[in-house]
């Protein structure tokens, strides 16, 4: 396991916090088709805008979302630098998984054969 | 983007909450390397029994922890099949990472030129 300094697991805990709630992962979803201002953002939601704000301050503070201005407007943009961060350190568990994955799929086969066996000893 | 039913949009919100604090994540690094005893795992935390418990909950909530009796004792096991579905849910967004480094290298690339191009005109 890749040892992390205290202000990269402060960082990690700030994403993947902003990944814990669905209107977040949909406001990023929606912002990976292209960036939008806050209303646009909140139309799909039966929410109010300073609910809506309060999502967008979350993914800002991970540094999933950046804003900039264009005219008098400002606009939200996605910023996905961080998510590398988060699957780096999930990448780490992958091994564990396909383990898991490869002992039920060994599990299955031999039920399979087990079953086979006793389907063509009772038809001898 | 792939389309997540609301279960599915659940489960990502457990298994995100559950890896948003550093404790728990220590404590899936403890168990990639064993099972371990609830005592086993609260001895690195300078952290009451009850709020390791209250840890553990969170993650078994996940599905990223299991417990199995080993005669009286109730051992701890990772289950890391939850995080391929986080990492699956991130992957998304991985071309948007990989095309923001590649910005930044040709921005860096083309800053690089301009500097060596001044450099050079100094010095004909």
């Amino acid at each position: 396991m890749v040892k992390y300094s205290n202000s990269q697991e402060f960082k990690l805990d700030r994403i993947f916090h902003a990944l814990s709630d669905s209107t977040r992962r949909a406001i990023l979803a929606r912002l990976a088709t292209g960036d939008a201002v806050v209303t646009e953002l909140a139309e799909p939601f039966d929410m109010s805008l300073p609910a809506i704000s309060k999502h967008l301050g979350v993914l800002e503070k991970a540094g999933l979302l950046q804003r900039h201005k264009d005219g008098r407007i400002r606009r939200c943009e996605l910023n996905a630098g961080p998510l590398e961060t988060a699957s780096d350190w999930i990448h780490f568990y992958r091994e564990f998984w396909e383990s898991q994955l490869d002992s039920l799929a060994s599990y299955l086969d031999n039920n399979k054969k087990k079953r086979n066996t006793r389907h063509n000893g009772k038809h001898k």
